[in-house]
């Protein structure tokens, strides 16, 4: 493990994700600066906070709050927070707060959002996805509900770094985010790993919003929880065509998973609730488009789609 | 045509259906008698209205309205509206109040919906199915809001008849219905026509309740209408299974003529949001299981039963 200067680090886009991990950092001494934008006023008043499911009420006060990525100092790490419907305007603001050869972290859900964002995004700047297993969800302005897990895995997507250099860079992030008490690991196959958490996002994302329901109550009726592995196996299927072998009975451990997490809401929940634009082009219309361009059609997956984008018209 | 003697009419379960038949042919001067639960004080006092598209208010005051019946006559011709969930416990009122050879008549949606009931039924009873293309629906006790059509059409599911009185016995039934201002004709194939009335109801029912949408907004969302699209090839692919052909590109007949329709809120959309058990077995697990049985998966249609078969549940 290369025992380099620790990094700056900025996170762009403060919701759930955006502030748990970034507090994590900053608790453990890392220099953490936040990009805000309605939450700004609140956070640079009152601080951060996570009540955190293990460790309790923790509290970040004063924190390194910005406006506006022009008033930010360069940062070598940029964790991306924000939803990946604002993906395309955020680009110019990644490419101008990123100090040279720095490193652009997609903490986001879905399929084919580093491709989008690799075109808009300079050469010399590394794009890397961190994939977070997390529950966890915004209760007010600057406050955080954590309630398990935390997980935050990096795998390399592009950028100037050779295989040699790629590998280090990720042992590196994972040392430093394990130094801050956030399990991690390095992903060797990132559309391996998209594919692979899209087999939970697919299913309980969209369903928690056509039935208006948490988790608990979709497991335990029977109708419901054969839909929730029916989605999961077409996505397993869909997966296949791509390319990529998941774990064999993917969809019945994740059932299991599921049964042992707290009830819970999905952030695609939140985001209808809420009337913001939800993620469906890139937990459903990428992975759609893909497993279709390679012959593999998933039914059930497309109707929650339909669904869904005609719940979103509606809802706006 | 047959010059029969009128015969005496029953209506069991006065709903929009019930209620808008029976009013028709009492108009036309046949003796009608109305079977009532809930409602049986608000027509005994106040008769009937429909609401009626074309004809205006239409008013039947005195009504023959009957709370027991024990205590109705005996009828020829027995027109059943009541939900197709409640045919188990009608089945020995129908005995009880039909004349010898009478005609039972199922103005109900749904498959498999006569040959529940038949084994229930005395053998010298004749049973029919009646379907019903109508948009109609019940505003207030008595009071039926007809918005279109009103089509009845008759065919033979089983009794002491052979071919050919069925056939004359079909067309007296239409011919008296016709004589109340009724269109209709004679079914040749009830299997069939029963499929093919499924076509519509599959998709619009359970799609009304699942995106809360009356058919405009279904039919103006391209997302939505395509699901409704995929659903009905599904049934259609189902019935073929099953060995009905439909007729030639009978989906986009369909959308073509809902199109046509005033905007509608089916049935299943007012039992969900009254909180009443929905018809999900005559209209989704009585075609799953058929086309299954043929081999033929309707994974979309699944997905909708198992969908608002969670919803049910909570519902309760």
């Amino acid at each position: 493990m290369s025992t380099s200067v620790r990094p700056r680090i900025g996170i762009i886009g403060t919701g759930a994700i955006g502030g748990y991990y970034g507090l994590m950092l900053a608790r453990a001494g890392f220099e953490v600066h936040f990009l805000l934008r309605s939450e700004y006023e609140a956070v640079a008043r009152d601080g951060l906070r996570v009540r955190h499911a293990q460790l309790g009420e923790l509290q970040l006060s004063p924190v390194n709050a910005w406006r506006s990525v022009q008033d930010m100092p360069a940062c070598d790490w940029l964790l991306v927070g924000a939803k990946t419907t604002s993906n395309a305007e955020l680009a110019p603001l990644l490419a101008q707060v990123a100090a040279p050869g720095a490193k652009i972290v997609l903490l986001q859900n879905g399929l084919g959002v580093e491709d989008e964002l690799r075109p808009l995004l300079p050469d010399s700047l590394h794009l890397l996805g961190g994939l977070c297993f997390i529950c966890a969800h915004r209760e007010a302005p600057g406050v955080v509900v954590h309630q398990s897990q935390g997980v935050c895995n990096l795998g390399y997507h592009s950028g100037p770094a050779g295989a040699e250099e790629r590998q280090a860079l990720l042992e590196q992030g994972v040392a430093w985010l394990r130094e801050a008490g956030i399990e991690s690991s390095v992903i060797g196959d990132l559309g391996q790993a998209r594919w692979q958490k899209l087999v939970w996002n697919v299913p309980y994302n969209g369903v928690s919003v056509l039935l208006g329901s948490s988790t608990r109550p979709l497991m335990a009726n029977p109708d419901s929880r054969a839909l929730l592995e029916a989605l999961m196996q077409e996505v397993v299927d869909g997966a296949l065509a791509c390319g990529y072998r998941l774990p064999d009975n993917y969809p019945q451990k994740l059932l299991a998973y599921t049964d042992r997490m707290p009830d819970y809401l999905p952030s695609m929940y939140h985001d209808f609730a809420q009337a913001r634009p939800a993620e469906l082009p890139a937990i459903y219309a990428a992975p759609l488009a893909a497993a279709e361009a390679a012959g593999q059609s998933m039914p059930r997956v497309r109707m929650l789609y339909q669904a869904l984008a005609f719940l979103q018209a509606s809802n706006q």
